[in-house]
């Protein structure tokens, strides 16, 4: 692209690498970044080096941290004995987000995919076991509904009932407010399947 | 948000302040961030300030560029005779990938908008005024069909005439492939204003 600056043409590469960043998008944001004060450009290039740099897997729960322990693994008031098994640190927030749950997390940072090519051995699955050598009560697997998570959750369940520990898997059904016209065949499946009593 | 590690929430932060990055969808490109290989966090990193800091604006024509004159003003191929007037660099590089038009621009790094305050001073008219003391035959104004493009061009074309200099400006209508159905009408009057015989 001759008619843009090598620089911008750079960046707008760059920025096209970013998941759902199409060149349409990169390059609007390419040129807001050059139109941007000099700080906060220094602080954007700053924040991505330093998130690269600084963050790290927390020693207990493999969530994305920056000190060797996360808050929840370090904090007192959690349930340890409580394990949430979830895909990645997003899905740990979303569930901080709601404050409800008191227990600790694991973070599998992927899911069992043969068709991607992952495997028990690529997510943080062993780490999982060696935490159960523990004191642990109730093991929460929080994996996503998809194929993935599905199988993820049926492998985990499968390894640790053995070990006594009690397996919970959450409930899968018509989300709240959604439109029952809208919604796939096997989410009301699912809803019929797991009806409780009221 | 104590969930997140300090550094995630703070690239989370910064991202959300570039245009069409909602706090969703900053969080989904500050945690593929940290999980990129560091050469490719590097090289963004490094994008993003090289850019801001080797960008400039070219001594002739004001488009965003890396040395004191931009390649098309640098070029002997294009005829320097003709300017055409563009709000911002990407408007340049829309008609640049044409390829066709073989004149040179002046980007004016805005338009005229009394509602944000943006008055003929404060875009490149007065550097677009000193360009015309050459010898310039026509100037084509390409500003937005938006009431600021059209109040910037019914400006600029007011300035220009009593030079004696040919005044243009590109056609408004319905575009290519558009439904009559789905266009606005001001669109449907201007292109039947603007009719041609066939």
């Amino acid at each position: 692209m001759e008619y843009y600056s090598s620089q911008i043409s750079k960046l707008i590469e760059e920025l096209s690498k970013l998941p759902g960043i199409g060149a349409k998008t990169a390059g609007r944001l390419a040129f807001h970044i050059v139109n941007m004060p000099k700080e906060q450009v220094g602080a954007l290039a700053s924040a991505i080096t330093q998130a690269k740099e600084k963050v790290r897997y927390c020693r207990e729960c493999y969530t994305l941290t920056d000190s060797e322990l996360c808050p929840i693994c370090a904090s007192e008031k959690r349930n340890h004995s409580i394990i949430m098994v979830v895909e990645n640190t997003r899905d740990l927030a979303a569930y901080e987000k709601i404050g409800k749950y008191q227990g600790v997390y694991h973070v599998l940072h992927g899911a069992i995919s043969p068709m991607l090519g992952i495997g028990p051995n690529d997510i943080k699955l062993k780490e999982l076991m060696e935490r159960l050598k523990g004191d642990v009560e109730e093991v929460i697997i929080a994996t996503n509904s998809s194929l993935e998570g599905e199988t993820t959750a049926m492998y985990i369940s499968k390894l640790i009932k053995p070990a006594g520990i009690k397996v919970s898997r959450i409930a899968s059904g018509v989300p709240v407010g959604g439109d029952l016209e809208y919604i796939d065949e096997v989410t009301l499946l699912r809803a019929l399947e797991g009806r409780t009593e009221i």
